[in-house]
């Protein structure tokens, strides 16, 4: 039992469990019932609907742990999730944590996955209130389930858009596609731009407060995260909405680090546009509503907001670049 | 693209996305966003507080695709979730499926899979609004979150024990470990009770209504399932609320096929006291409301419910046989 080898397995379930437990703050006053019993219970906030979301990561096809510290890992199980309940504008009310592990993990990297998720949950102010622990002879896979609140007639759907609606993106892309570009290659970040590319696509930081803002301002019709990249997610969203879309290529927002690191390649295909895995959110604007939108936007600075295409009668999904057009690439795809 | 040859792999996230959804029923009332957005938002009940589980089965830990036919592990996955519902005695109010997929999972399992999940998801009435699905480089992993109400001063915790309360459990115990033994040995059933040992194991009955008409009815003070074994149910119960526990040997109800194929051994280790996965319910209840635990327990006839011991001032767990005691033993643990 000796520090360094010691291993998941070596515990088991109800040792881990405990482990896991032993480290939660006190539950805030909605968990009537927290981790432990056969189930959680939490309060609704008055007049709030329940907004629930589920996502895992699995080693070998969302991370690899020789490229990718632990805390990381954890960190961004629960990103990814808490992103789409800033994509509906909810408020984190609960989190359940599914582990899936093979008995060698060291409890070293278990620590480190809790470190991650646990730290981001508490930015979040959203407590763990149950989960699973589970041996597997495969890779780690991290499961979480996110449950959020919301007035149900201020939630944003994808489906909310209408033609004409103006979209507009936060954040600078490509950063996440260029961080896994230089953990793919092994390079050190050299500059500040290079280590916030690796940083957002370690630890992307979901836009909890300007999903929620925006969504309670009433200035925005429809949103959509850009998990899977923003051609996939205007697509989505005016495919969810019944719509065309365009998005211009040139206003597209690109972060430094992607510039230099993940140019558009031959065929002018853009990580900034293509690439997954920036949690940033696209929102779909009507233009009696743009200075709402963009005032509620504006308390979220220094993140930004950009407009960068449209909602179209005509149907399909277009890339407008130079004056001319192109089918919008279809996105990233994990399988 | 042969029939018999075509696995989920080839056909990718978004194709199997596509065919699960094709299968869902118009969702009831409750559901304001079901999939497909970034997250599914449903209305709790008036009054109601919300109940959030999450379990998980892994291929090579919890089933073996070759013992199991791919229906029953769909099933499975659901039961055990409802189960832990049960116990709290809430009604199932939206279900999550998290699918972890080998590519070479042939797509004719995927859909048995779902014919399994979705048929007992129709019974409890319980809708699916979300989830994810991934490939994996290893095993089939179904990660489910349950979604329950109730009212939060009737939902039955397993703290809510004290000493003096009565200890009673439903239906007849064993059958699920004596299924496990015959899919072990390779046997077939030969009579009607070793057919429901079988189905005991593979199908689980959630035992739904008579936990919610139990925790309605004000008649118990605690609840828990019997997913790690009736030892360890009574152990935890005991333990959350603060009681020492005794359990009567002799009293506790032996299905008639785990009577015959699981017999205790030579230590007297009974599958109906120790063995995992029968998923029937246990009850805490004082002795002035045993009339009206009884009186709604009787509504769910045929299932039996049956007095088994008792919460004790002494601390410690306790198995009495033949007018002596030993040390209630250990249950089942996956790790």
């Amino acid at each position: 039992m000796s520090g360094d080898a010691q291993t998941v397995g070596a515990l088991g379930e109800r040792a881990l469990i405990a482990r896991l437990s032993a480290r939660l703050a006190p539950p805030p006053p909605w968990v009537l019932v927290g981790p432990g019993d056969d189930a959680a219970v939490i309060e609704p906030g008055r007049s709030q609907a329940t907004v629930l979301t589920t996502d895992c990561l699995v080693e070998g096809v969302h991370f690899r742990r020789d490229w990718t510290p632990a805390s990381a890992i954890g960190h961004k199980a629960l990103a990814v999730n808490l992103s789409d309940l800033a994509a509906m504008g909810a408020v984190p009310r609960a989190l359940l944590l599914s582990l899936i592990l093979p008995p060698a993990l060291p409890l070293a990297d278990f620590d480190a996955l809790l470190d991650g998720f646990l730290a981001l949950a508490a930015e979040a102010r959203a407590p763990l209130v149950g989960g699973n622990v589970s041996a597997s002879p495969g890779p780690l896979v991290l499961d979480v389930t996110a449950v959020g609140a919301g007035v149900p007639r201020k939630l944003l759907r994808r489906s909310g858009g209408r033609p004409g609606d103006e979209l507009y993106v936060t954040g600078r892309l490509g950063a996440a596609r260029a961080g896994l570009l230089m953990r793919r290659q092994g390079l050190q970040a050299v500059s500040d731009a290079e280590a916030e590319c690796l940083a957002q696509y370690e630890r992307p930081a979901p836009r909890l407060q300007c999903g929620v803002g925006i969504a309670r301002s009433g200035g925005a019709a429809a949103a959509i995260d850009l998990s899977d990249g923003l051609a996939e997610a205007a697509r989505q969203l005016a495919d969810a909405s019944g719509t065309g879309v365009v998005i211009d290529a040139d206003a597209v927002p690109i972060h430094p680090g992607a510039a230099l690191l993940a140019a558009p390649d031959d065929q002018g295909r853009s990580p900034a546009i293509e690439g997954g895995e920036d949690y940033e959110l696209l929102f779909a604007v009507r233009p009696r509503f743009k200075r709402r939108f963009l005032s509620a936007a504006a308390r979220h600075r220094p993140l930004p907001v950009t407009l960068v295409g449209r909602l179209d009668h005509e149907p399909g999904a277009w890339l407008e670049r130079d004056g001319g057009r192109q089918p919008l690439p279809h996105g990233f795809s994990h399988f």
